[in-house]
């Protein structure tokens, strides 16, 4: 990755005034031609030259041999040439002093090594030449803002204008998505295939869209996250600066599919579970798929966020009223109680036989005028925080009458209106209406509920307070640093189990009282020291399940006991595993009750140090209880995992249990947090189990394992 | 409801040869004119007859007065009068030796008790003179074979012929789906809405299309199962018999208002988890949506069931690649592995840049020839069961000629080929000829995969053996009669502990050795007789969670240690829950080492008497880790509980653990759903834990709980 590009180095791949497409040809239906042709004839306020080595003309516009012949001073080329000659191209659009560029081209690093040199050729003449550039390996840019009007692309038509930015990392996948927005009357703001992001990420593209008074929605399809902490900071800034909803399709989520996708584009995902973790944290709404991605996109775009969750159902049908019931609190909905006021217009509009609460069924002979009513009471209704109305296509039902009505009340309302006309071919005139008037329109209820659900849950990512890291003071930097140091001059990797106490200890980490022990006497001598009752571990590097091997005897409450326990632990662990060796024999005040928790950090290829939060012991593999973030995080963003987790309700007391000492729990997930941040050396390290003990009686660590990052790694 | 319909008495409905339409009259546009008008427009080929008090004729059609006035030998009678009447117009439908009708109006149960008294009155008429009927309140009926294409009902379109049937509890549904189903190119081989369905069933529906040879696929539309153990048992024949997929759609998930239980079983299996385990045993594809439904009825009812799960995906472009095979993954299916053959065929076809490994990416300009090449060569490869084929609109792409060339290789090969057309507008052509050669298209490849996932699961359904329930005979009925008897007697409904212990010891489920001790020198003396270490337990009704209330004693190892532990447990319980009475203190053997299990029974009000199994003690709230089972149920079914529960590592042996003695818990399981089924008296019953011990040694209840249902129920 370069430098960030200025606000002015991305504006100008999308508002050019001249513009030269290099490397066109007459050839009516190939990717050269199409390109120039579609700038021509898509209304381009600028001026448009066509450079083609051999042709007279194109599409009947005197053609250039070269850039550096057209006498006008160019801000913008389009680069259609194989990959082969790209590099000279870009040569002549330097010399030219042209500062934008789209490649349109493939044969780059997406074919392998061969395309990879070549694509950091022509990169490095962009960057001598001051180039800033889209691509390589796309289907082009569109700009459909009038002031410039700009397809810079091969896909079949030009979508219309609208307030949804989309960029896609794929450009196959962004046919479809035209093919399918023309469909549904979706417009676009700036529509990017941005390819191999050779120079312009996506990264660049969402401080530009951040700004970008056209846009108010963003759409991303991505197949991998190469900037993952660049990614969340751009996303917070979008939502704090401009609360503009910023929507992400990630692919390769199982590991065949990042198979595929290493393959494809030479990309390779990272864990999946991380990659929501931390899209939720900075805001984002992961989609599942593109139909999902544009349900959301046009609730968002065309109406307000929903203030709250209370929603209200207005059907002509009983059966899709139950279904959309069962989705909308499925996904977290309440199904608001209207006030008296609306009680009575309802009453007085309906027929006998309707029902009047919510789901309001208006009966299968509904026309305009129930409708109106219903939604129109409905959205004045200060209980109401939308409307989520369906349509059937009985044989008497007005649906042309009733899409408009809905259009003017929507207008009126400044309250979320959503629509479902189920059915196709009927509906079909109703539903045109609906969508060229910025309703959204569902052809299932259960997708209308699902998109409010996600509006509210955009609401409640726009206006938390992530708040900031604590930084401990208290740390013994210089002990952790010697901890690291003797680490690696041995030349190891893993932590001992003292060092890995020790460190914790550095970061004022509480620690069960302990000492590693070479004989009976020792370990009678220690026990002593620490206080009954006491915990007797093996230490061996050989042993890797503690228990199962019988190194582990719990609640030896005298030295008698002890001593006879050491003895013992030496001679299961040699009868079980052959030719162990025991470095020592750990001697640990026995832990009394508590709730056991893991904490851990890793590394993710993508987001960098990452903490995880779970239940203890065996379980976190069984049940998978365990939550992640990215680091640093907040104490509240410590609290929310921790009241995030299925264990939750054993920390807070069920049942008349007592209540665990959750902020003693927060503040070591913290100082873990703070560890991970200021050691990215740090591989894997296991807290397990954490034992949170009873309010006002702390969390302790009985157990711990860290593993350091390969040494040829280890500076970054 | 009534007995079963017989085969004819619904064909009746179906296959009318003279039919009256009973209530008519000339106001197009409504009901009573639409029902007439389409049965004489849509081709039905015997004769149909206008039943009008005021009219003349009917679109001109000669009307008659009353049905009697007809003077031919009717077999059909189509009631479309207002409800008030509806049973002047049965008893003359009876009188005129007519055998069957549909009741289209609407007017009864649905509107509450006076509706609730007409629909009883009529149906009384209806059974005195034999007379079969749907409805009333429904659409109607439609049978599309051309034998007789019989069109009783208000839909706006006759839907095309095809071989799946849809069956709906809601009217109002049914209008959106045929308009779906229109503008999708879907067909039907039977259509009814069966509405308030009180004479026919959805019962006597599926059992008539069991054979119908029209039918491949069923659908059906609930909002309440009535008869729940009936419907297993259709759908379980029409599985083994016929090999038809069932497909529900059944909502009201969160309607039922979750009553308060008091038993771990009772709160825990609510309805909806009861139902869609209930749906699962016998068979049935549970639907989340209508579009999902069909989405699944159209692989099923145009192309062979997969034989396997290992799929090829062919594509144009890489970014739906990776989103289908993410998909594909997360569904369960397998990416296939090609054969040298197979890989060569692809590596002549294609060009040197395209994927040739599964997913198959033909890159962004293939046409025909490389869809062909690809498609062909991977359906004739044994080691694929089925393939995906996306196509995306670029600008090169011959849609139409890809479309006909896959129709005609999907006629080539005996194996599933289904297609994701993206986009709409541009595709549209080719989609249309997909469907009508009956290649199932999905506009997302997601969609596709989930489709095929699905088929997959029905070919599991439909070929495995559900064995039969193991019959105990050494179960001692007497001792459990005198158990119930004795309850009964007290008129309570719940069991004391030791009722609770003996009754499963009546159906020889293991118990740890106890007995109740009602002094110090009792208790002490049982300690003796059991052996210890021992566990003391309060046996109060007032004292709900006995460990909380300090009531339990654990690992006491001395006649001493448990006489004073008598003493502790009396002054703990009295001092915690004020007034407590208690009955006894249990003296009961220490359980020792065992994986906590809990096995209950609840009554669910459509399935009748279910088992559940999941991890015992508190953590069966927390992660809701369990699974249920309608009662009778087979060792093999019992089997697969077990072996679903997250818990199932931890009972196999995981990391060198010692394996759980799966064997008995087994049996325990299978004597619970015997004591289920030949005591249907039992309202709740909770074994919390069963101590599932290391191989070998068996599994023990440690703790019990069983409460009758209330006494006015208990015969039936």
């Amino acid at each position: 990755m370069g430098k960030r590009k200025s606000r002015e180095q991305v504006h100008g791949i999308f508002y050019p005034r001249s513009v030269a497409v290099v490397g066109t040809n007459r050839g009516r239906g190939t990717v050269p031609f199409d390109i120039f042709y579609n700038i021509l004839k898509d209304g381009f306020q600028g001026t448009v030259y066509p450079v083609s080595p051999r042709e007279k003309s194109v599409a009947g516009v005197k053609a250039y041999k070269y850039v550096i012949d057209i006498d006008d001073d160019l801000d913008m080329a389009v680069l259609v040439f194989p990959s082969t000659v790209a590099h000279l191209a870009m040569e002549q659009i330097g010399k030219k002093g042209i500062k934008s560029a789209i490649i349109i081209s493939a044969g780059f690093r997406e074919i392998g090594e061969a395309g990879m040199k070549r694509e950091q050729e022509v990169k490095a003449i962009a960057d001598e030449y001051g180039v800033s550039f889209i691509g390589p390996n796309c289907l082009g840019v569109i700009n459909t803002d009038p002031e410039c009007s700009f397809n810079a692309s091969f896909a079949r038509q030009m979508p219309a204008q609208g307030n949804i930015a989309f960029l896609s990392q794929s450009g196959a996948l962004c046919t479809a998505v035209l093919d399918y927005a023309l469909a549904k009357n979706i417009g676009f703001s700036k529509f990017v295939s941005f390819g191999n992001k050779a120079d312009i990420s996506e990264i660049d593209l969402l401080y530009y869209l951040k700004d970008d008074p056209k846009t108010r929605v963003i759409l991303l399809y991505l197949e991998e996250v190469t900037e993952g902490k660049a990614l969340m900071d751009v996303v917070q800034e979008i939502l704090s600066e401009r609360g503009k909803p910023v929507l992400i399709l990630k692919s390769g989520r199982t590991t065949e599919g990042a198979t595929a996708a290493a393959s494809h584009t030479g990309s390779l995902a990272g864990s999946d579970e991380v990659c929501n973790a931390a899209f939720r944290q900075a805001g984002i709404i992961r989609c599942e798929t593109i139909e999902d991605m544009f349900n959301y996109a046009i609730s968002m775009a065309y109406q307000p966020i929903p203030e709250g969750k209370r929603v209200a159902i207005v059907t002509n049908a009983g059966g899709p009223g139950v279904l959309a019931t069962d989705r909308a609190v499925h996904e977290g909905l309440t199904l608001a109680r209207f006030s008296e006021k609306t009680a009575d217009i309802l009453k007085k509009s309906l027929p006998h036989t309707a029902n009047l609460k919510n789901p309001v069924d208006l009966i299968g002979d509904a026309k305009k005028d129930r409708y109106s009513a219903a939604v129109s009471s409905i959205l004045g209704d200060d209980g109401v925080d939308g409307a989520l109305v369906i349509l059937t296509p009985q044989s008497m039902t007005d649906i042309r009458s009733i899409a408009e009505e809905l259009c003017s009340i929507g207008r009126r309302f400044p309250k979320p209106l959503y629509t479902s006309f189920m059915g196709e071919a009927d509906v079909s005139e109703g539903v045109e209406i609906l969508q060229r008037h910025h309703i959204p329109h569902y052809s299932l209820p259960e997708d209308m509920c699902q998109a409010f659900s996600q509006a509210c849950l955009f609401a409640e990512l726009r206006d938390r307070d992530p708040g900031q890291p604590t930084l401990y003071d208290d740390v013994d930097m210089d002990r952790a640093d010697q901890i690291f140091a003797t680490v690696r001059e041995e030349g190891g990797k893993k932590l001992s189990m003292d060092q890995s106490f020790r460190l914790l200890d550095a970061y004022r980490i509480p620690l069960l009282p302990y000492g590693l022990a070479g004989s009976e006497a020792e370990a009678a001598a220690l026990a002593g020291e620490i206080g009954f009752p006491i915990v007797l571990k093996v230490v061996s590097e050989d042993v890797i399940h503690k228990s199962d091997a019988g190194g582990v005897l719990l609640g030896l409450d005298s030295a008698e006991k002890v001593r006879r326990g050491y003895q013992g632990i030496l001679e299961s662990v040699r009868s079980s595993v052959a030719g162990a060796r025991v470095e020592a024999v750990l001697v640990q005040k026995m832990a009394g009750d508590g709730e056991e928790v893991i904490i851990g950090i890793k590394q993710d290829p993508s987001f960098g140090s990452v903490v995880l939060v779970g239940i203890g012991g065996i379980y976190v593999e069984i049940f998978r209880d365990f939550v992640v973030r990215v680091a640093p995080f907040s104490r509240g963003e410590a609290r929310a995992m921790v009241q995030s987790l299925k264990l939750f309700p054993l920390l807070s007391g069920v049942r008349g249990r007592e209540p665990r000492d959750i902020e003693s729990l927060l503040t070591c997930i913290e100082r873990v947090g703070q560890l991970a941040r200021q050691r990215p050396e740090i591989a894997e390290l296991d807290i397990n189990p954490l034992l949170v003990r009873s309010q006002g009686r702390g969390a302790v660590v009985a157990d711990a394992r860290v593993v350091l990052e390969n040494l040829e790694r280890k500076e970054r």
